[in-house]
């Protein structure tokens, strides 16, 4: 059941909350009390159920922070219909932001865009991109303006502006442009379009719907999903940096024939398993 | 989070229905497919949010012999709008029974019942019984009435009657009385109470509520569970073969210490844990 988590700097975004998640995240060492934001991509069972117990666990672990919430309208009331039934006790604030295209939400360190996918249900993807590093610093530069190495470095290099004899000396005199931060994609369960391959356009990883093997489009086809090779045509589309299969059938008693088909179309390609982590490093500039 | 099923002869009871439960009715072999009647004892997230799964994977498993489900009234509205919302689509039919006091279904192998418990919300008791099996079989009064031995005393043996000599011999006629059937509880989660003490008078396993550690009482009352020790008084006033004790606090980073103090008001005690099997077999008599 997926839920893919995203660390970085103490922040957690969550693609989709499927049953288990909250076991997952505490056998990971996740938290439970991070600065949290859940995308849930659709309303179908193995991609929500899970919230309801991370709910609770939350709550138990007196969780005080709010936690986020985007995705498709009915969650937002089918999680307050169920939290009175089942009586979830919340100890903190659900903030809910319901799913739109484009920009959906900017938290401390991502800016969260959506957009349509294409599945059996209203259906989502979601691309997080890490908000824009200073540029390089250029330390001859700083000399030449006559800043004396330390602080003021430290701050320049940090993006701030300083006061030097008088005057403010911006980052941008004393460093290349602004770096683009990471960026991870997540399609959920949805066909191939090039819509997708253009809203993923050169991310930094694509974890996309690999239900099917390439023999099996038909089946892909039918149930609105995608087969491993379509994930990576989308992949080299986008020119992605690397591709995670993900949201295998369980009818493939080994899913190293799917990755293989993959890597045929896109090198860069891994399977994704249950407990795997994936580094994503800066591009190199 | 709890999911107790009992095996007997191809039919499944399962005793609540927590996070997680369809991935362990898979991975204990338990089948998808079985005559299987899910007993809820109370509405709260971490004892009801696998059915969501469960109800789902069947599905896909193309199950279509109905399944049953005990509980709460509310448990039925719950289900029908989170089918609709997250779109479940049944292959087969929910047979929904509201939990009353005394007898709430007959199934083919058990007589099942259900009282009140005591939790902080409405919650019940489950006690499954067994159907009585023929009595024990006597050879020589079977041969003093004329029976042939073969056919015809395997057919008295299973408590049907057979024709000898042009009239009909009743079972009763060659055996001893009709034995009673395994009987096994479960609390749910509750106080203990008097009421339960009779209600699962002398069951052959009695599954009780061992959240708190004795010393931790005052806990148990105020957030409407018990002690160890209390679990294990209520299974030697019920006289009861075997207790298992379930439910542990997390906060205990072991659970011997409870078993032992548990052990010492009433010895046949076990630990329940995750994917641990008990078999319970018929009295001597």
């Amino acid at each position: 059941m997926p839920a893919i988590a995203i660390q970085r700097e103490g922040e957690v975004v969550l693609f989709d909350c499927g049953e288990g998640a909250q076991r997952r995240i505490l056998s990971e060492g996740i938290g439970l009390n991070k600065d949290t934001t859940v995308l849930i991509t659709h309303l179908h069972g193995d991609h929500v159920t899970g919230l309801l117990g991370l709910l609770q666990t939350m709550s138990l672990a007196q969780r005080r922070k709010p936690l986020r919430i985007v995705g498709p309208r009915k969650l937002k009331d089918w999680l307050k219909a169920t939290s009175e039934i089942l009586e979830i006790g919340l100890t903190f604030e659900v903030e809910f932001f319901p799913v739109r295209q484009g920009v959906v939400l900017r938290t401390k360190g991502f800016v969260i865009r959506a957009t349509h996918a294409l599945h059996s249900a209203e259906a989502h993807s979601y691309l997080i991109e890490e908000r824009g590093r200073p540029g390089v610093f250029y330390p001859k530069k700083a000399k030449r303006l006559g800043i004396p190495e330390g602080k003021l470095w430290s701050r320049l290099q940090k993006g701030r502006s300083v006061l030097v004899g008088g005057r403010s000396v911006s980052p941008r005199e004393v460093s290349g442009p602004v770096r683009p931060g990471r960026r991870v994609g997540y399609s959920g369960d949805t066909r191939p379009s090039s819509r997708l391959s253009r809203f993923f356009s050169r991310c930094d990883l694509l974890i996309f719907d690999s239900t099917f093997a390439g023999r099996d489009r038909q089946k892909a086809v039918e149930r609105r999903h995608s087969t491993c090779v379509e994930a990576a045509e989308v992949a080299k589309k986008a020119h992605a940096r690397k591709l995670a299969l993900t949201h295998f059938s369980a009818r493939y008693a080994s899913v190293t024939p799917l990755l293989k088909e993959a890597r045929a179309v896109f090198q860069e390609t891994v399977a994704a398993a249950d407990g795997m982590k994936v580094s994503v490093p800066y591009p190199e500039t």
